[in-house]
């Protein structure tokens, strides 16, 4: 075994391996393997571990949720959106739609937009991805809609993601000047009022 | 010969053919390799027209312009950007977006929606596409921005796109319900304030 073996306290039970980043690697072919052929919600921890040989408690230990693993295995999103969740809802709510355009476009930058890059290329290859991102996006600010209270979720939630992703279109994929290299509060100056009128404004 | 004859006058010059739709077709391959090759500036119409094999006025006999000719080439819009630019400058600027909302998406969901993912495939397969894009919206939308005074022209249409470049992977790559579906006046009445902010509005 090796020094990993404190830090995977179930791991011995299924023998010498996989063991740390193997076991971190395994379980992510086997989520993509098991949400595409079932989808997101037909997916269960218990699959996905046995698929990849190991015990389901190593889900939680190294992408803390099923939610965590997709966001990593499917997406290939650099961060786990549920903790972002989290953070995004602490603070003023007519504040969200700038803590979402700073949190979201201070990650992708960190990341390099290579993420993103890959993520449009899943999407427009593969009409399960397309599902996929749908059912994770309406999950993710559903919940961040319906925590402030505004009408029409489904539509707001819809609204939020053309700005975010043809944000990330524009910023790392098609790179268009000046905005590809603006500085973080510029876009934050810009894009946030139009976030937040989707999240809590008057939308007709 | 053929029954195309009249409608292209100068088509003879070069023998018996290319002639009719196989002009047509000759262009758009011919436009293709030179746009890649050179980018949209350093092309030029006598080049593509040498390319294909035809006489430079079938260029605009079939297209209008350079412009309408990249438009279907490489973008593969179903429709010529410059005369859809005069018909958007036809009315109030302060109700601009509703008229690029209500436009963009009626166009694109005529052409359903097929062109829009070409676009995008073709953008992430190409890093030369992406900058073929930004040089069209830069020109489509400054002369737009323009032409209504509005200052830091170059970021105004960089948002603009990211507004409607999301619109379109939401609508009709992601296809996220209720938007997917959604009548064209529920999407012009929620989006096309926003996009105004961006094209005369304060940002920051």
């Amino acid at each position: 075994m090796s020094t990993t073996e404190n830090t995977e306290p179930t791991a011995r039970r299924r023998g010498r391996r996989p063991a740390g980043q193997d076991t971190r690697t395994a379980l992510i072919d086997a989520a993509r393997a098991v949400f595409a052929e079932t989808g997101y919600d037909g997916a269960t921890v218990r699959a996905i571990a046995t698929r990849a040989g190991v015990d389901a408690a190593m889900v939680n230990h190294w992408f803390g949720s099923k939610e965590g693993l997709f966001a990593q295995a499917v997406l290939e999103l650099p961060f786990d959106p549920m903790e972002l969740q989290k953070a995004l809802r602490q603070g003023p709510d007519d504040e969200l739609a700038e803590r979402i355009v700073r949190t979201f476009v201070t990650r992708w930058d960190t990341a390099g937009g290579g993420q993103f890059v890959a993520l449009i290329r899943s999407i427009t290859g593969h009409e399960q991805a397309g599902h996929v991102l749908r059912d994770f996006f309406q999950r993710f600010f559903s919940a961040v809609i319906t925590s402030i209270g505004a009408d029409r979720t489904a539509l707001r939630m819809n609204l939020c993601a053309t700005q975010m992703v043809g944000l990330g279109m524009v910023r790392y994929v098609a790179k268009f000047e000046p905005l590809a290299t603006e500085e973080v509060e510029v876009l934050v100056r810009a894009i946030a009022p139009n976030l937040q009128r989707y999240l809590t404004g008057e939308i007709g």
